[in-house]
């Protein structure tokens, strides 16, 4: 194995970015760490979630990683800052790159950012969004049951629809003019389909849906070319591990969008 | 503070067995510790919950509980033996009185568990009813998206009705001829209006919903007055700890059917 990337999750659903990382960059090994025995993280406290963090991170770490990406939107949020100051390697957050993204795909210039109870209270998509463009108006609507109904599986169907309808149009009822929705949670891509067929129906202009993952996967060859440290070609290697490896063989695939070829469970000492 | 009885579950759930045992015991002290850092149990693996289990009862021990309650069905599940074994004081878990009262409620001898992934994974209840009567049917079915519907506060209306029926309907769909309900996690409490709404429409015959919390209650009251431990009176004092305070003032009064008068954020190490 050559130095590979690391990324981390609170669990199995930053194997979203590790698709599109992947799809972006075949030749890069890839070391896989998701925090499954402690998840989630988007319903726990800031120092929570920094410090759990930190313990993913100083494993990816120990595995010589050539750079870090926080796949997960809560831990970017709260622990972008302190892994950067930590480690001395690349460290990239969600955050950024699905700003960039959603302040490109906007014409109104008001944009949704859906994501966990911790990423939308944190403020962080809106500091982020502001440092590019003081002007846009930004409203963000905490999703809860987004995650839990993505794992359950029902992905398009009429539970999933009506759950979709309820957020969405509590994000309208803030402000009809949206036009971009941030995905600020690596779960919510599974969800896709269903959020702009909702979107459809609730608002008047149609809405552009923006993910991270793509713009997180350009983020990673930039910076990587940047230092000289691309790998090209294909056959990259994918070695992923969790503290928890309850329903991994069934979850794991939905998100990777390829099968996984075996797995470790870690013990951090939590 | 005389000894307090200690009651442990994964998060705030618990406190609808503390709001039981305060009814049933109003002059008992009570310890409640919430393990909110690393909730839920419900989706981990049985070694995972053993080890937070453990973890949760050292705490209580050390603050001299007199009897430990494991309020939260999936710990009970998988964690009994090893905390019987472990501490010199008595323990009880979940499964078995909620199994006495639904041998107790059941008419037709057919009886439906509804719980985590965890909860009904390990059989736990199987086990428990066929220790009562080794005639008994039971049929185990899992939902996951119950715990976030009630921390959500969507606890009776469309989308909660269309999961509960979702989930029911499997229920059914397995064994037409279940009149008794066993509601196997301590969320699940707060959803028995939209549930029994539910099982009227799938199922012939009515059917009785079981809850575990007055049943600890009545083996808590028992195993104290057996030991001459009980406390007569009113006044107990309630402390409740969490290892995470992140929603706690939202969402404990709501389980707890009482204000919460502060909360200690305790440290476990994790």
């Amino acid at each position: 194995m050559t130095r590979p990337i690391g990324v981390f999750d609170s669990g199995v659903g930053g194997l979203t970015v590790v698709r599109a990382v992947r799809a972006s960059l075949p030749g890069e090994d890839i070391m896989y760490l998701g925090d499954t025995a402690r998840l989630p993280y988007g319903s726990k406290s800031p120092e929570t979630v920094a410090r759990y963090s930190l313990t993913c991170a100083r494993f990816l770490a120990q595995h010589d990683v050539k750079l870090l990406l926080i796949a997960c939107n809560t831990a970017s949020a709260h622990a972008l800052p302190v892994l950067r100051s930590t480690f001395p390697i690349p460290v990239l957050g969600a955050v950024e790159p699905g700003a960039r993204t959603a302040k490109a795909a906007t014409r109104s210039g008001h944009i949704g950012v859906i994501g966990t109870l911790g990423t939308i209270r944190s403020g962080a998509y809106t500091t982020a969004l502001h440092a590019l463009d003081a002007g846009i108006a930004i409203t963000g609507q905490a999703c809860p049951l987004l995650v839990p109904l993505a794992e359950e599986g029902w992905t398009d169907d009429d539970v999933a629809y009506a759950i979709a309808v309820r957020y969405l149009r509590d994000l309208a009822a803030q402000d009809p003019a949206i036009d971009t929705i941030v995905l600020g949670c690596t779960h919510y891509p599974l969800l896709a389909p269903v959020l702009a067929r909702a979107a459809r129906t609730i608002f008047a202009q149609p809405v552009t849906l923006v993910d991270s993952a793509t713009a997180m996967a350009a983020a990673a060859r930039e910076t990587l070319a940047a230092r000289g440290e691309l790998v090209a070609g294909e056959g990259g290697k994918l070695r992923c591990c969790v503290t928890d490896a309850s329903r991994l063989d069934e979850l794991a695939p939905r998100f990777l969008g390829e099968p996984l070829h075996g797995f470790d469970a870690v013990d951090l000492g939590i």
